[in-house]
């Protein structure tokens, strides 16, 4: 049995490159970026007028003028136009580009305007106030945003700015969701007293769509051998990601890890020391897809879809990484087990900025409504039994 | 000129209770729940054996009995078996039904099955041991989600549960974006040097989008009164919400203002003491539509969007109440303005559990790209000039 760190370390070793592809930019939203995103022209690009009133010349007023003829408006989006003489002004509006020849820009909070003429009301005016200055925020060819950030809508209004109507990102893997299980009924179904209803294949296309707009397509086959070996062999033949859930246990109809490995997919583990998902097993079909083959509980299959999946998904998109998280323990844990334990908690930021994780009710790794209640997990090590209230471990966050 | 306090409370007594819809399962995602979850039978809806081995009677075990017959299998999925007699065994399988009569499940680790007989070889078996009793998660009837909850995968889950194909969600508002300003062109074109492209518009949509799945339409109006009217009272007759940007200030050619009036959309206020979004208008065509003028700044747009759209929509949609978030400030600021500053910063956890809030150089409310680094903004108040490092402030994240 391997330790979770080991575990992941091998999922991010398999991990394949995707390759780029353009998207129109509005749906790049929630993709990863596989370009980098560089200043096609000065920010802002030109001289830019940041208040109304009037342009004009400093040394003018410092040498005591205070009565401005306006020779004309220069408006944002018209094509920008001279002062005629140093002794004059011209009304400009936000956003404007800076009228050619002047060096200052006087609000109409500080004017009196009447007839054509601006009388200016204030004591001082700075050389090149009220001006936001060509290439003062980025110069042309600065990188905005490097490649490997998920583009949020902040990105989205920076391709936008440097054209980008087209953006390239990565590539998702070709991913299907399996359940299996005789005890499985579809969601519209009324399951008999032995039945439940199908729900982890739901949650991790859920996660997958929620964390990397990855559509995937889900699939059941029953506890039969020859089934489940010809389902699986045509998802392999098309599908890159392959998640399944449940039958990795022991158990008569468990033959999971056997039709896999009958059909080629090559084992890099079975079991890791941590709970709950003990009998996770991992492998893959060279050169075709990687196989997670999570336990059936909800807990089991919700958690290791975090922990592996995630990651793993990160791995092959570029995702840049991102630093780790950690929580404060809110009050004292007991597990014995020399397992890792994922303990669902619920975050609170304290009025001292401190990130504090409550504990929810451990009923086993099928209670899946505890992790409603949750906004994450907490990773507790297995070489310890008490985990002290106030005590910081590393902190995974599945909800916005 | 109002507080953010006071803007918020103003906006917040417009928003309208939206209707709730139903919408086919997997499509909830990120929705706003509108009914609650309520468990349709126990969690677990039967006694369910946790581990593969044998059922069994404890009290044969504890009377010295060791050796079993197997008198069959009951696996996941299969109608509940009965024991023959108390010295019998039945194996089983995890996710099965705890067979009539059993009372105990010895796991196969703790077994020696040859030639249809189970030898158990450990030394204690308890009462009850292996089985995940029914209703000892959640007992039918038992709330597991109560309305109001943005709908993650675990939220998929748990509906999928309890048999919910189609889910009730809060409907959202037929919401307009709308730009305005002579300078602005399409992404696709070329700007001349006096030009910039339209990016205010999709940093809103996305924003819409990737915090409530809100699917708004833009649109773009120039500077002219008359097109402008027009424009409007199409968008009026059509949208509830409607979100421009730009031409709010004090421009010749923002008469924004002026036209919303003449449409009888009445002005509940204009201008925040805050930086960015000073100029920031609010009003309501009453009994049809709500109206955020924001100014035309990206980066006033983006933030007053965050700071009062998001919040607006959730009350909207009955989004539940979250508490507060606070985030600690690393460096020390210094904004003289009497304006409350909303400030972009990236943050961390600390290996200590802190959020730690890292000031971005603040270039001015035209500096998109500043938002490109940045998860959130801190809230600093307007009657202070100097923020020291290590005080808390409020923290609004506008990033996963």
């Amino acid at each position: 049995m391997i330790s979770v760190a080991e575990a992941e370390k091998i999922i991010l070793q398999h991990a394949f490159p995707v390759q780029p592809e353009a998207v129109a930019l509005p749906r790049a939203l929630g993709r990863i970026l596989a370009e980098d995103l560089v200043a096609d022209r000065d920010f802002p690009p030109f001289d830019r007028v940041t208040m109304d009133g009037i342009a004009m010349v400093h040394a003018a007023f410092e040498a005591g003028q205070r009565v401005f003829p306006i020779r004309g408006v220069q408006a944002a989006g018209m094509p920008v136009m001279a002062l005629p003489s140093p002794s004059d002004c011209l009304e400009v509006m936000t956003g404007a580009m800076l009228p050619q020849g002047a060096d200052a820009v006087i609000r109409y909070e500080d004017l009196h305007l009447e007839n054509g003429i601006a009388q200016v009301n204030c004591e001082t005016v700075n050389f090149r106030q009220n001006i936001h200055t060509q290439g003062s925020d980025r110069r042309s060819g600065d990188l905005l945003v490097a490649k490997g950030r998920n583009i949020g809508p902040a990105e989205i209004a920076t391709a936008a700015t440097i054209g980008k109507s087209q953006i390239r990102v990565a590539r998702l893997p070709k991913t299907a969701i399996v359940s299996t299980g005789d005890e499985l009924v579809e969601i519209a179904d009324t399951p008999l007293p032995h039945q439940i209803r199908r729900s982890n294949v739901f949650s991790l296309q859920a996660l997958l769509l929620d964390q990397y707009c990855l559509d995937s397509q889900v699939f059941h086959f029953p506890d039969d051998r020859a089934a489940l070996t010809e389902g699986l062999e045509r998802i392999f033949a098309e599908f890159e990601l392959v998640v399944l859930s449940g039958a990795v246990s022991e158990g008569k109809f468990d033959f999971l890890p056997e039709v896999l490995e009958s059909l080629g997919v090559e084992k890099c583990f079975h079991k890791v020391s941590q709970r709950p998902g003990k009998p996770f097993w991992f492998g893959h079909l060279p050169g075709r897809s990687v196989v997670f083959a999570l336990p059936g509980n909800p807990v089991s299959t919700f958690l290791c879809a975090c922990r592996y999946i995630l990651p793993y998904l990160g791995q092959c998109c570029g995702l840049a990484a991102r630093p780790a998280t950690y929580a404060v323990l809110a009050t004292e844990i007991t597990f014995r087990p020399a397992l890792t334990f994922f303990l669902p908690v619920r975050t609170q930021i304290t009025a001292d900025g401190v990130l504090q994780a409550h504990a929810l009710p451990w009923h086993g790794s099928g209670d899946l409504a505890n992790l409603n209640d949750a906004d994450g997990f907490l990773e507790l090590p297995l070489d310890h039994t008490v985990f002290n209230a106030g005590a910081v471990f590393p902190y995974h966050r599945y909800r916005i």
